[in-house]
């Protein structure tokens, strides 16, 4: 069920507090939301859910680092204390020593109250694909060490099923003979008119290379992989796959920010 | 069954050729051989099975190198020509291009003719462990693309079930929180009495580092670790594994080499 904005006051406030609406404008907002606020307004919701003396899962792209900047601000504020965070990245691990995040890793904190990180697509069943950001492995140790995980997307990420968007299923792959592994990828989905590509940047294309030092292929499709868990075992049986993309029964709660409202959906 | 040293040809000309030996004593053979010469026999054994023309796995550690010096051999003697090696090590990279086997990479070479590895625990049905060497990624993806893999082995190898040496089976995996890897893997077969140890080198005890910067954490059995798949699954499913060591279903024969004589068993 999707909650109007102007109806809902926790995501009212929310917004308000993301900077989005003013207090005078709440009860007849006007105002037209970017893809940039829609994010922001899930990742503060999703900060709700914090309380002090928690260990976080602190996720990594343009929608956690709201999440991050806001947690910060929280504890700049003194209204919550006592927060380890633990980074999913080096690109969060920066921000969050920025704005005054106390940070450890899973060597340290083994079990983690809750994290709260993006998605590229949420299927109807919660399961998600990440790591178009390129984190998905150390996302899915921390992810996957968690008693909660809030899962904070803009509307634009829903899928009917996982590799619906068009967009990447990105897969990581130790350096060494890549393109080996990027055509038995390849060939595994045939059925699913899958088409592997390594990930490059810049202007010289070079690949695009993780924090742990791998490459990431990104898989496209043309229609469905099937059943998730035996595409997911079949890639990860693979010699050469580090790690895939796709968070399966993980998410306990996706948060949805659209135009018209906040929805949230709970496992 | 069990061919003995002296009333098989084919031995024992590979023992002659291994230079143990003599025309003259070889119809009452008194030498005591070392496990070294039975990896060398063994490794002679085995490269009977390379024909000219061929692409080649040329495998990682102390049985596998004498195959590749024997290899080396033939192709200097003009025995074996049009040979294509795609080492699995930076190791065997090395001691090939010694010997004067060109090579190539699975890259360019995605389908390999004949595999020759040496095995650290092989079971009744033909499943292996490897990896001792810290080599287990690359072996098992350019076995894994093998129309043929022949293992070779001397008899100490030979267990009754996985895990059945008391020694390690060696998990490859990001050193990103490596202790909180060690500790789910361990817990994950606690029920055989698991002990994790991360692989050290040197006085100083430094971690081991693989060919792919990955960590090796060794796992030690008191009892079975049940059905194979399973486990390979479970582990493969922990984020922060890349790889195992557990060949399975993969070797089509073994060579094994004891003191009374080879034997070679086909899947």
């Amino acid at each position: 069920m999707t909650i109007p904005y102007p109806h809902f006051i926790a995501s009212e406030k929310a917004a308000m507090e993301a900077g989005l609406l003013s207090p005078s404008s709440s009860s007849h907002p006007s105002l037209i939301l970017t893809q940039d606020d829609l994010k922001k307004i899930a990742a503060y919701k999703a900060v709700e859910y914090v309380e002090s003396g928690m260990v976080l899962g602190l996720g990594t792209g343009s929608t956690a680092k709201h999440a991050v900047a806001r947690i910060g601000e929280l504890i700049q504020q003194g209204k919550l204390k006592d927060i380890v965070g633990i980074p999913t990245s080096k690109m969060t691990h920066e921000q969050a020593l920025s704005v005054g995040i106390p940070l450890s890793d899973l060597d340290s904190y083994p079990v983690v109250d809750l994290a709260i990180d993006g998605a590229d697509e949420v299927d109807p069943y919660l399961n998600l694909v990440k790591g178009r950001g390129g984190s998905l492995l150390r996302e899915k140790m921390v992810e996957g060490a968690c008693k909660k995980f809030v899962v904070i997307v803009d509307e634009s990420k829903l899928v009917n099923h996982i590799g619906g968007s068009g967009l990447a299923l990105p897969v990581e792959v130790i350096q060494f003979c890549w393109k080996f592994t990027a055509s038995k990828l390849q060939k595994m989905f045939e059925e699913s008119g899958c088409e592997a590509k390594l990930r490059t940047f810049g202007e010289k294309k070079e690949p695009f290379v993780t924090d742990n030092k791998n490459y990431i292929i990104d898989l496209y499709f043309k229609k469905s992989i099937g059943d998730l868990k035996v595409a997911s075992d079949a890639i990860l049986n693979l010699a050469g796959v580090v790690e895939h993309g796709m968070f399966l029964d993980m998410a306990t709660t996706v948060i949805i920010a659209g135009e018209l409202g906040l929805t949230v959906k709970n496992k």
